[in-house]
């Protein structure tokens, strides 16, 4: 299986503190990478987790609290000294265009590379982007201002040729490509060798889910329906649940609320307010409800 | 003496590397902090040298490229989320004022305390702030676009007591303010002590200039007269002189002619291209001509 990782490159909220950058991560699927979020210090720790610049084509901002967005004039800047000539994808609450346009007229007036800026609804569940490996959807959440996650699903991959097949009946490299596509396979003899028997099945698409800054949304586990791996913020702990309603964020039990309600493999929570020293506690509430549930760390990496 | 030093958060140029983040700097005078240039990072570098946020209430720019302004917002931005009320003053080109502007509209429109902007004329050396303890003015440096320096110049302090005086003839302490400020005593038989045998001379007022970024400026050097400790960028080292002329910086070399021109007491260096591993290069070359040159490094703190 070609990877499909989630690497953390921040899990902290709006208050930075030494442990936490703020929320972002990188998307890794099939050799691509995609962004997701970029708060301040995104660039610097995009080299010290040693993900590659120039693989990085689009950028997913959910919305435009500081904490999601400082770090990206200063990438498209850097980028920028470092030659770059791909264009590069921003997609994002409309609300960010007009800052990040000045923003680059002034601090990068001959940027050597494209920019492109797609606004997305933050109210509707849809693709936004599709390329040959995978899908990603706008996930409406409910926060204090136009805000959604990102789900990336990966694309069906074909099936497996059976090696030892190939070899009892003798195949031709060159008839690999149709079998994988779904023909039989006719023998010089004039045998027709079912498909079913040379091949196994694809892999099962992955599918991953990143929700970030939300309160909790009872429904949103039917929009997660299939998902693999679920990324979903927990702000707080049970002590602060009011909080997390004022404040238009989760406690670590309502994500792992959702998880379970939609029947996810594993969990990921992360975007802790700086009060936590000890995020094990946030896990622990988790875990009573979704045993599935991880720690999310800064530079830490997750298989989707 | 109070102390008057200079907290490197950041000595890298353009490019941030694993090892230094942008240019910054926190100029500690009399218990007051004092930014100088705001890269990518610096609230964190803040938070992990360990200078307070609150005792900060001005900050120098000197000029709009990105790694000597970025980390603006997210230090606005945090300052409110942490409660503040006082005042912070920023003192920059006038291009910053509209960016900066539009910036807090957007991500700080509940913003609990006032920003002040200030832009300066980056084209004459004059005083753009002082307080009690200090003076602060703008140094013009030949940059490629507006920028100037800063030079931070302590005030006259009183001269000291002296203690065994003070005791000899029994002097009550509501006279020593007096006494500190030039008066004579006169004791209760009607002896006129006076006041050089009662005062040590003051401390030499103590002054500290900041010139980043810049070309080789043969005449800064008459500017910065009788200044304790410089610090003046350095780029490049010999190699890339060339270099240095092209885009506007200096070599280590010249740092050190402007230093040794001046008659400065220290010059610490910095701002290195990235291109340098090991800026013991730099420090020789520099040290060849003036031989009190320090390397600027993250996270260190320099007596001025």
């Amino acid at each position: 299986m070609e990877p499909f990782k989630v690497h953390i490159l921040g899990c902290g909220s709006a208050l930075p503190t030494l442990r936490h950058f703020p929320s972002m991560q990188v998307v890794e699927c099939r050799g691509k990478l995609f962004m997701v979020d970029c708060g301040e210090g995104a660039q610097l720790q995009m080299r010290r987790v040693g993900v590659s610049f120039g693989r990085m084509g689009h950028i997913f901002i959910s919305h435009i609290h500081g904490d999601h967005c400082f770090g990206l004039i200063g990438m498209i800047s850097t980028f920028n000294l470092l030659g770059r000539t791909a264009g590069l994808n921003i997609f994002a609450p409309k609300e960010l265009g007009p800052i990040l346009k000045q923003q680059m007229q002034v601090f990068c007036p001959d940027l050597g590379y494209e920019v492109a800026f797609f606004p997305v609804d933050t109210t509707v569940q849809q693709v936004v982007f599709e390329d040959r490996s995978l899908t990603v959807e706008t996930i409406p959440l409910d926060h204090r201002l136009p805000c959604c996650g990102y789900l990336f699903r990966e694309k069906p991959t074909k099936p497996h040729i059976r090696r030892d097949m190939v070899d009892f009946y003798g195949i031709p490299v060159s008839q690999l490509n149709n079998i994988k596509a779904g023909q039989d396979y006719v023998t010089p003899d004039g045998d027709v060798i079912d498909n079913s028997r040379l091949v196994l099945p694809a892999d099962p698409p992955r599918s991953y889910a990143y929700c970030s800054d939300t309160r909790y949304m009872p429904k949103l586990a039917a929009r997660l329906s299939g998902v693999n791996t679920l990324y979903h913020e927990a702000t707080y702990g049970d002590d602060n649940e009011l909080l997390a309603t004022k404040y238009y964020h989760s406690t670590a039990r309502q994500a792992a609320k959702v998880a379970s309600d939609a029947g996810v493999q594993q969990l990921i929570i992360g975007h802790y307010s700086s009060r936590y020293t000890d995020e094990n506690v946030l896990l622990r509430q988790a875990l009573e409800v979704f045993p599935r549930t991880f720690l999310a760390a800064d530079n830490k990496v997750f298989d989707v």
